[in-house]
């Protein structure tokens, strides 16, 4: 993951143009069933129109001597995204008001855009501004802001049920490591290990788009999908570093998103925080949203906004690590593992099975016999009778976890039980 | 309040009959768009039937010389309510039979009715009666009771929401100040008050009707209507005195039309007693009962049955007062400027609202920028990202005092940004 | 109760057969009305099927001089269940795997069946089979195991509504007192009494019928009609000892079946102990299965499974008592008449009803009369006014606890009260 974030961390990205293109088709080196969709400038999205595509061939200030003083090329974040096309020598004075930088990171270079108001910018380290000079420079953006399209893709896992659980991060994000080339990164390592299991449950969905726009979009059209089939969905953004752990609660309090993630972090025993949902800032924004109420959770590291580097040149690969990775997806794999393993079942027939016949029922019955025995290929085996509760729990709403905790049974006896009972076909997974 | 109390107080009012038409066309005087419903005598009302109208020309009863003693003219207490017709003379001993007096409270004439039996009487003062002498006494009642109609009246003030908010009150007792002309003297002065309201979000519907059959009456007719419309509805009974303030708790536990109730006497620290609803004793018997289920509460000063004036002449206008009338209009007046400013709103689309293109997201977008910054017009407005977490809860559901609650952010900077993204047709009360 | 179940202790009962029939043409001699059903063996039944019919004529096992040491005419117990039929003669050697005897127990024989698995075997008291001696053995075992039916049987006792109370029992088990003839016969006894009641609300079903598979055949042939109608079934088993009292709560927790039998229960001041859903052992194992979800509890004495004689011959008339079956008939006709006696009502009409054309009313009004006045027939009718509460609960929700729990109105009067407004046909029962 770390190797693919150095490859990607200077594409110049934004909400749109070859910098999502050149990014979503180096993903799809690795996930070859990614699917690539462009959406035309100006289409209507909800309360949203699709901007026009904006392309940057190169963008620079020099000084009269025609030496880059600050290069796009050198880092894209250099450039205000969406700056318009700009061609002149000015003055100091006239420059001034299109310098970004900040006197408090002294060696950062921040992360400026303006997407839905024409002007343009240059973003530099408050150090590289000190010595900027006098001028006059020459400054130069030569770039394109006109009808395209929008960029985004998926990535659908078919597993044997339509229900659906749903992963997305996003793609608009330049130069950065954490915010947000580590969501690309560890969604797409959890999509190719997905993609190898032999066998799903669920149906697995990955989301990369830019953000708000993008989800705005791809919600657009697929919302009535996604509103019938996704059980559960997770923004995923700043998931690289090793400082912390973070969630953001839903917005009508926890869901099966909220309520696994929060299980797992606690199992873990690492330290975490979970944040209220006044304190997102990502796309659970969007799929949140009332109308669209879609039962999202969110999961960062140290969460967007609350680290020093955030949206500065700092957000760099000394950031984010291996295995600050590593872990994320950790945390990611263990949500599916859990989702995968906790299966709810349902029984086929009012009353009681006939598990005589299965050879699941001693066939002899005696005053302790029929109640108590082990069966054979016991391990986590319940006794028959604990096998008959249950069976009595297979109703749909059950899970095992939820069956173990309703009767006192042992958790691992309870799933041992599940697939020994799913597989002789006495339920169906629901 | 008082001064229309005082023109009110003799006229002779009863279920039906002249009393009450003077009645309603005195409060139509200042509420000309109240509307007066006759309902013909023998009609079905649910388990009931209107009875026949009942008219007084003159009833007393006078010595052998001519000399009235008791005289409906002087109060028309003296006479029971639905007498029948009556002209004899007879001696003290057949006339004691027909004689309502209260030992207990010896100057009162105490209030008798007899509605459903037909039977005559009068009732006097104890000081009175002991001084009636032996007779012989003309007893006179040139009365009517005969097919004619019941006579209500409502008043409907329409909103901009089909949304209602009801205040209902009685017409049918005579001659007692605070049971039963409080009620209809706060809310006619409360429906002038809200007929002057430029912008009405809910329409308010007033009903001033006799007590039981007048009010069964009135619901047999819009009952479908009521139930799919009345969103809080009070009973407005007994609100002239200054001794203390009651609420009688609807059936089933507190609606909004309690809560909303109690809520204000509890920040007006004043002194309240909140009855059961076993001590119900007014119209909420009609419109909470099974069937009907409106979300009535009811409001009182010194509730009816509770103080030792109750149905007598001591109910006159030294007990009832401008301070007292005036107080518990402020109370309803509190109650309507609540509903008013406790929308519930609803956003248009799924998905978070393009507040860049509205001026309401900063167009340049950094690090800090795009989450905090205040925007222009503040007050006590939020910023920008807690305008977005209120937008976030317009799902119908949730007014300003819900979302202050749920988020932590101070109700007032909630109703700003409320009222903000409202006008900028970012979401539609509902 | 004790005299019929030592009149059907020896008749050799099964799951199918001749004995079961007996059992219930006895029974049906009780209850005239008692309908016995035949339902034929190979008739699929949920995920099970109706089993060959078995009977036995003779079985034993006899040494070489034709002295029966082990004999099914002096106890069915000595049998198999389901034994197939065979003739020879065998050593000690060959005999000994076909033996069943319990050394804790050196005086017990031992109930054994062996339903679904074709095999044969003796069962016999330890100290029988240490006395047996070497043989050579005639083992005999004149049987028939082929089609025929499957017998159980119903008795449906028509109340007023269609709203049914459902008791259900097991009649499979041979020459056992407590497990099961104490459930027969304390439904016999029961509803005998109930059929002799002159009056009944709720419509009684009884069902005798072999457990699992019985209860099974009963279900799937009349599913539809139990879920829509059975407000509370109970099953009933081991009920005639005098030791403890037992509850198996439902699968989801407390119904009104569990409900009912607990505060019986409690307020008896019995030692009882209420036993998860997990301890559960008899046929709610059918009746509260998902999909058929009928709300059961169920009742015993010391449970099944919990006393040392359970499944031997030590299960017998001195461990049965008729004072135990007292007891528990007692349990039953308590829960009958808490039944019977808690009514829920609804009004016919929106509004209060007109008392006063019924009498119920005063007809002349005064400050205090109208509501507080005792109606004539008193005893523990409550005062006008509170009467009016009561009709205010008549909304097919409140039973005559919840009204008085509510309101705290007396029970007793709140009783009269609804028998008095239902009498007077202001209310109708639901």
């Amino acid at each position: 993951m770390h190797g693919w974030i150095r490859d990607l961390l200077l594409v110049p990205r934004s909400l749109t143009g070859s910098g999502v293109r050149t990014t979503l088709e180096y993903v799809k080196e690795i996930l070859p069933d990614l699917k690539v969709h462009e959406i035309e400038s100006g289409l209507s999205v909800f309360d949203w129109e699709i901007p026009n595509e904006w392309n940057v061939k190169d963008a620079y200030i020099a000084d009269s001597e025609g030496r880059r003083l600050v290069d796009w090329k050198v880092n894209p974040l250099h450039l205000v995204g969406y700056s318009i096309p700009f061609n002149d020598v000015l003055t100091r004075a006239e420059l001034e008001p299109h310098l970004h930088s900040d006197a408090n990171l002294p060696t950062a270079i921040p992360y400026v855009t303006s997407y839905y108001s024409r002007r343009w910018g240059f973003c530099l380290s408050q150090n590289q501004r000190d010595k900027l000079g006098d001028g006059p420079f020459t400054v130069v953006i030569d770039a394109t802001l006109e009808r395209g399209s929008l960029t985004l893709a998926d990535l659908i896992l078919p597993g044997r049920s339509d229900s659906e659980v749903m992963f997305t991060t996003y793609v608009c994000h330049p130069s950065m490591a954490n915010n947000e080339l580590s969501g690309p990164g560890v969604l797409t390592a959890l999509a190719d290990y997905i993609g190898q299991l032999s066998d799903r449950w669920y149906t697995y969905r990955f989301v990369f788009a830019p953000e708000t726009i993008g989800s705005l979009a791809y919600m657009s059209q697929n919302l009535t999908h996604l509103q019938g089939n996704v059980r559960a969905g997770w923004v995923i953004s700043c998931v690289g570093d090793e400082r912390t752990y973070s969630h953001v609660m839903s917005r009508l309090g926890p869901n099966l998103a909220d309520s696994l993630l929060l299980e797992i972090l606690d199992e873990k025993k690492v330290q975490y925080t979970s944040y209220p949902w006044g304190d997102r800032g990502s796309d659970e924004r969007q799929f949140s949203s009332p109308g669209a109420d879609l039962p999202f959770s969110s999961f960062c590291r140290s969460k967007y906004s609350e680290f020093p580097e955030y949206h500065t040149s700092l957000d760099d690969l000394d950031f984010v690590t291996p295995r600050g990775l590593q872990e994320s997806l950790d945390v990611l794999l263990e949500v599916v593992t859990r989702l995968e393993q906790r299966p709810r079942y349902k029984v086929h027939h009012p009353g009681e099975p006939n598990l005589g016949k299965r050879g699941l029922y001693p066939t002899i019955g005696t005053a302790t016999s029929s109640f108590s025995t082990q069966t054979e290929n016991s391990g986590g085996m319940l006794s028959t009778h604990d096998l008959t509760t249950v069976l009595s729990y297979c109703d749909g709403d059950h899970d095992a976890v939820r069956i173990a905790s309703r009767t006192g049974l042992p958790l691992i006896g309870v799933k041992a039980t599940l697939d020994l009972i799913n597989d002789q076909g006495l339920v169906e997974r629901v």
